[in-house]
């Protein structure tokens, strides 16, 4: 087997805000100005989704969204795609689509929608291709990374952007739930992982992100996926896994489990890993800056001799991509704000021995935070 | 349901052949060098994986593999992925791995690497934001587009890559030779679009790449994808579906199908269409440009009064991606060469009534072309 859904939208049709959406775009625009930039253009990806609800596919064809600093916004696609932008929220929101036809230029077509433009720019993920062609089409402008404005909008979730995490949280928790039942001696990390893999499927999300197993040695490379090792009484098993749901908001969720009694050692500092996990969310609250959720939970590794073991970062930020503003890292003034939404995840990593990590999800509210996993946070010890 | 996993390649592990790599990065240095280049700059997407069997995936965290035009390639990667990519083929090949701490700047030091470079490359997928800064940590050199470049040895598959795209081939040709028990009058779009993606995975896909059932009206958008609308007698169906193999390697055939007794005026385009495809799929050989493909098949629906209908080019390279070079189109004059891999798929669009497309994978041969699609491609008309 080998599961997967990449990117059929179209599965699981989702209904969206056009008020919201619309908000959203005036946001945009009002952003794009006060940063000196005339105009963002965006193409196909979370950007495009979070503006509009057109969730489209990155072709080699170009659809761009055009959101000028003043003006209305203006959808560049390929003739072949008119009807399945139209029939978005492109459509329902009244956007002009321009369409462009197999032998026509449309970077060329784009630059012309903004012939004044002297800085632009880009999404973040538009492919290189695509933004040096749109340099290359405007070489009075200077063109930018457009993350740095969009992330002031999407990094501040709403209320239903807020409830659209809470119920990917909610799906993989029942994922974590079932974990215990797989993590048998005997069996291999991959297989495993199939089993988790399918489980994300069955919890409604509409594709999986990532499934990390690794047991034993193997939990001491955080960014270790699957392997054919074989489960051992004894192995600590650090189990990160998650998925999109159908409107495309991610979950993400580690739970570290003990096959059987663990040796003392691990037992110990994990135990010191959960009070450093609960102290970063207990710091996370409005005004706070990022940095200090980070310097909580490292705080309490380092109290107890485990901060070398602490390899990374204590979080990031969790929206229509698993990784993307706010990063919770020494460094990161940016004070929290009600809807922002972002990952604690503290761990230790002892090479060639084992590894833990514990997960969850927070989201900071009006008077502090609320975490939208809720498995118990204990290491899991399963009988053998 | 929603099935997917969209990127956990360890869930179905895959064998590189090491020589092929070494072979593939010492043609990539030669052809960066004939290209007047001194680097190319790849990060993970289908060039990464073509060149190193690295099938990493993109993230905010900088990988980077640099392949000057002269000496050896080297990887920059967080320390994070270290362990990941030495499990690659990276670590067998000996490749040296450069590692930056969450607290360095990995384009100042992927820029130290070719400290005395003028003209870059990225790949063309690259993140626009990371083009950006690696253009910003290289003030003196120039940043264009690699795929000119690596186009060069990707459109060109070897034995093994065409037996991957023949097994890709098989795969889907199992899933289309399915869709008739599907396409029941009374069901919908969307319903038929579920079976065929669980089909696409049980038939060995890594993932799902697309799923389209036009039916009726719908058929008549090319990307038309799925809706709710319900199947009726006398439905003219187009299914254009495909997805990828553990090892990359895309599927993607399109068939039409009818739902009882189609109209006359649909059976006798669709008998010209047919023959527009054989065209096509005859005029494929060395020596042959991509525009004469197009208009063989082109010739055929316009001799016929049906050239305003075939909406689209006649096709496109396949291979670690579903769109890539050679394109087959008006304009393109590069001629195949044995090991060329593309789809030809004319169809006709009539607004508002119907659609038809047939598509075969085609690879050209030492003498001629070999189709990788089998199943009939007459009209499959249905019993209702």
């Amino acid at each position: 087997m080998g599961p997967g859904v990449r990117r059929v939208s179209s599965l699981c049709p989702v209904t969206y805000d056009g008020a919201a959406l619309r908000a959203r775009l005036e946001r945009a625009a009002t952003t794009t100005a006060t940063a000196g930039l005339d105009a963002l253009l965006v193409s196909p990806g979370p950007d495009l989704r979070y503006l509009a609800g057109y969730d489209a596919v990155a072709l080699e064809r170009l659809t761009c969204l055009v959101v000028p600093a003043t003006g209305a916004p203006v959808l560049v696609a390929p003739r072949l795609e008119r009807a399945a932008a139209l029939a978005s929220p492109i459509g329902s929101l009244g956007l002009e689509v321009v369409t462009w036809d197999e032998h026509d230029d449309p970077y060329a077509l784009t630059a012309s929608l903004v012939p004044t433009a002297r800085r632009v720019a880009v999404d973040d993920r538009m492919w290189a291709v695509k933004a040096l062609a749109l340099q290359a089409a405007l070489p009075d402008a200077t063109v930018s990374a457009a993350g740095v404005v969009l992330r002031e909008l999407r990094m501040r979730k709403d209320a239903a952007e807020v409830e659209a995490l809470r119920r990917a949280g909610e799906a993989i928790d029942r994922v974590h739930a079932r974990v215990p039942e797989w993590l048998r001696p005997g069996r291999t990390e991959r297989v495993v992982g199939r089993n988790i893999a399918d489980a994300i499927l069955a919890k409604k999300h509409a594709h999986v992100d990532f499934v990390i197993v690794g047991s034993g040695p193997n939990g001491a490379s955080p960014h270790h996926e699957l392997s054919d090792r074989v489960l051992q009484p004894g192995d600590a098993v650090v189990v990160d896994i998650g998925g999109a749901m159908p409107d495309g908001y991610c979950s993400d969720s580690t739970r570290t489990y003990s096959i059987g009694v663990p040796e003392p050692e691990f037992a110990d500092a994990y135990a010191v890993l959960q009070a450093a996990q609960e102290a970063g969310c207990a710091t996370a609250a409005p005004g706070v800056p990022c940095e200090e959720v980070d310097e909580a939970a490292r705080r309490v590794m380092r109290d107890a001799g485990l901060g070398e073991l602490f390899l990374h970062r204590t979080g990031h930020g969790i929206g229509l991509e698993t990784h993307e503003d706010p990063y919770v890292v020494a460094g990161n003034i940016l004070p929290l704000e009600p809807g922002m939404a972002f990952s604690i995840e503290p761990g230790f990593y002892r090479d060639g021995r084992h590894g833990a990590r514990i997960e969850d999800i927070v989201v900071c509210t009006e008077r502090g935070s609320e975490r939208l996993n809720l498995t118990p946070r204990e290491l899991v010890v399963l009988d053998v």
